[in-house]
């Protein structure tokens, strides 16, 4: 088979202006990036308030393995495959992050005849959204130590800076820095260091904001670090957000592109699920809704972090309710979870099966808890036997859930008709949507209650630096921000080795850390990388262009 | 009078598509950015390699002081001028960097009105040349540290590493750092350092590129350090071009916008003055010579260094014959150039600007030496008096060279009338364009000849390190490279301190550089500040943006 970069390469893409017109859009409602790319005015969803929001379907999935699930390729294979079926449905996913397509990670664009494209723009600079995250992000990094070096006024304690500062660029060199040395002009000296810039805040309030304003709002509620009497220092103090807005001005509208079957599709934002949420943006998912009748949308990692969050954070933020939910699995990844040996995922075996299905089982009776109907999409894999099929289809139909096969990575919409008719079927169920808490509860309660009804934790412990942070929490007025989760993607618990569906551990959350401009608290349960770094032959070494624009080793 | 944003902002913008049109591009020729901004396919160059160039005017200007020029202003004013008068004409400038926007330089779209817009976009992340800069530049940044940590097979001294890292953003604080502190997977300790990114060797490379072919070669060259045994290590040595390559497919395309008054302009590269060759691209100019029959194009600072680059580095480099060139000057700056106080300029004081006029003098002088006819704009101020203009154009005249007054920036191209028939019959006079020294010559020979024939020094110096380094660079087979001069902006010698047309003074090169990518050795007469620093006040703090996208602030 070829390789994404080769498909997509020979798809024929539609003008961008066209498929605007088809959504309805005029021509200042729209922006071009190029002919196939463009970004959409927020004035629509005020101009379309009215109109009946389409039915909203989340996919997540099973916990990742190092097998890979097709999460994004379900998704944009399921909107491809709702159009061929006479419907009009789009999707709604994450910008990928520029600086690890060059370390080892693929695209993030689909993968195979379920594409979103032009993917080489995609997973390089595209529109530059996280650019100017990054500009804004480091302008306010250089105003606050500009406001120190001259002489302080803040009363900042250079001790105490939690702001650091964020490059899209997979560099290790840059995660634990002296900065400020050199002569009297050169700054103030302090350790510091560098996050990618998905990482960054700013990523999670774009993703949450409801237009420029509201981001502004949010960046002036951001902390930045803290004064020598340990009262908290925001960027509204520096006076940045004016100008952290207008860095901001065209990042904040979600962008238009197309499936390789010239379907529309919404990419806009990308948070880093380690420590953020992981959702597409709440203004690309609202407009989507307006714009169609079937919108996808997904969430990072496995429903134990991406779908709790989309849940708890991301729907209370945005005004959105679920309709549905797919959830991505392959017969290879939950064999791995029943302890099966890596390099031999392709041989049948029922017991190992059987053992990891329990993983897709726990996430299903965890989606139950938030009351909006499921199903099951089998991402299938050549080395699929009938029998490993049937076994999984048995196990979910026994909690209620159906399990259709999905076949878009190698037939594109044609081979996700059957998953498409099933969601068109379960969104006519009634949803019954709720969050998992109420935010006004108190806050450990509010991890306890996450970590025993989804994980199934026995309980929370906070260790001694928490703890302390969460009196500090509730005296500055944070109390009643949602949580959010940072635990290894790998495991319901907070130890990536125990795959399936462990029992009897608990939970320990090492640091509180308050995202006043997000909107929630990160629960810290390890140490989470926010800086990776470059494996020993990158993947940057294998890539060209040549004069003709032909692009390789982009994947 | 309105400011700079106020009076872009009420700008009526023409689609940039119509513009486009009307240059003979055909929709594969263009990619709009939004309604108002385009880039152009370097395919066009090829179409139209047969095509004759249009007549070709360089801008340039006195020594800059702090009292301004108005250069770019008169460089967009003239193109405006010279379509309202009836020809096809076409301003070709730098793009601004962004990090300073937030510091206290203004924007460097012109101004008052005759400006570039849209200059809000201009001034921020417009087409994202800069931030692919950043992106390529930090790639290669982390691929080398990346190296060293993974065992350092291209046996790379962690103390010999040129390479810095980049942002476009002003942070003192960056400009000295300890890197690759931490844990064991954290890279390697060793001390660096950030420079805002117009300062990388990429932009440098970028503004003489001929395409993506000729830039991926370059980066090939790029030396970023030095073995133990000091042999040079490139970017080739780390396999890096292609990738860097694709990272700047978009950015290696001219960006096409409008003046004020519709008229077409190109802008694109803006490499750092102070240590590169401060030209826009030479594809920029190429690209409006094929497209219009007067192209402006403009140099950095004064014509002792950014017109001696111009002539001597990029026409070269870019096959350019220029025809013309307009000096830039104003009567204020004359007189500070003549001793008189900043706060008294516009007090009549003729013995002041007979003292100061010396310097365009000088220039005027110098620029004869290339062969290429020259005039004199006088960016007009209300203060200037009737005696002031006519000393000026006497001394002027008296060298053969005519005076013409500009009041473009308060009138727009109906303010530029007379110049631009002076220019029409400026190019009518045969141009006997040559560069000042022959690449061949020896390197040390090459600098004295910039020294003496233009700054009027008795002869330079090296400075012991330079010395070594230069039997180095003979050695390592870059001797026939074109010198770029770092000098201070302020002076023809070395001092800023001395005004005027200095004499009696010689010129020491502390060090000398090889930016084999860009294709130059840098020649070092002082410290070049390489990452600038916010002020107490940063313009940020005064910046903002509304809802319905009114923008304050930005000047």
């Amino acid at each position: 088979m070829k390789s994404d970069v080769e498909i997509a390469q020979q798809a024929t893409l539609r003008p961008i202006g066209e498929l605007a017109e088809e959504l309805g859009l005029s021509t200042d409602e729209y922006e071009p990036y190029g002919h196939t790319k463009a970004k959409i005015s927020l004035a629509v969803l005020e101009r379309l308030k009215d109109k009946p929001d389409g039915k909203l379907i989340l996919c997540t999935g099973i916990n990742p393995t190092a097998a890979g699930e097709g999460k994004t390729t379900t998704n944009v294979g399921l909107s491809m495959a709702l159009n061929r079926i006479g419907k009009r449905a789009m999707t709604t996913i994450r910008e990928p992050s520029l600086g690890p397509s060059f370390g080892m990670k693929g695209g993030a664009a689909g993968g195979g005849y379920a594409q979103v494209v032009p993917m080489e723009d995609i997973n390089l600079h595209f529109t530059g959204d996280f650019h100017a995250i990054t500009s804004a992000h480091n302008l306010l990094a250089a105003l606050l130590d500009n406001s120190i070096h001259q002489g302080n006024p803040l009363n900042i304690n250079p001790k105490r800076i939690t702001w650091p500062r964020v490059l899209d660029m997979n560099d290790r060199a840059l995660r634990n820095i002296v900065i400020g040395l050199g002569k009297v002009g050169d700054g103030v000296v302090r350790e510091s260091g560098f996050e990618i810039t998905v990482a960054s805040e700013i990523m999670a309030a774009l993703c949450l904001a409801t237009g420029i304003e509201d981001l502004k709002e949010r960046f002036g509620r951001m902390i930045v670090g803290y004064t020598y009497d340990k009262k908290p220092v925001t960027a509204g103090d520096l006076g940045a957000p004016g100008a952290m807005a207008l860095l901001m001005k065209d990042a904040v509208r979600p962008n238009l592109v197309q499936t390789l079957e010239n379907t529309p599709a919404i990419i806009h934002g990308g948070p880093f699920a380690n420590i953020a949420h992981g959702n597409n943006s709440v203004v690309a998912t609202q407009t989507a809704l307006k714009l169609s009748d079937y919108v996808i949308t997904e969430a990072g990692f496995g429903a134990d972090l991406g779908a709790e969050k989309f849940f708890d954070i991301v729907c209370p933020a945005g005004g959105l309710t679920p309709d549905a939910v797919v959830v991505v699995a392959t017969v290879r990844a939950l064999k791995l979870n029943g302890g099966k040996d890596k390099k031999e995922l392709t041989n049948e075996d029922l017991f190992a099966l059987g053992a990891g299905v329990v993983n897709l089982e726990q996430h299903l009776e965890n989606l139950a808890k938030f009351g909006v109907p499921a199903l099951v999409a089998l991402n299938r894999f050549p080395s699929d036997t009938d029998a490993e099929l049937d076994l999984v289809r048995q196990r979910c139909e026994a909690l209620g859930v159906k399990v259709v096969l999905s076949e878009v990575f190698a037939k594109g919409g044609a081979g996700g008709e059957d998953m498409a008719h099933a969601v068109v079927e379960l969104c006519e169920q009634e949803s019954n949507y709720a969050p998992l808490y109420d935010v006004e509860d108190e806050m450990h309660a509010k991890i306890e209650t996450i970590a025993r009804e989804i994980y199934r934790a026995d309980g929370v412990d906070l260790a001694p630096t928490a703890a302390t942070q969460l009196g500090q929490i509730k005296a500055d007025g944070y109390g009643s921000l949602p949580i959010c989760m940072a635990k290894t993607q790998y495991s319901f618990s907070d130890d990536p080795t125990r795959l399936g569906a462990p029992r009897g551990f608990r939970i320990t959350v090492r640091e509180l850390v308050v995202n006043a401009g997000a909107g929630f608290v990160v629960a810290l349960t390890g140490d989470i990388m926010r800086m990776p770094g470059l494996p020993r032959v990158p993947a940057a070494v294998g890539m060209d262009i040549s004069d003709d624009g032909t692009i390789t080793g982009l994947s």
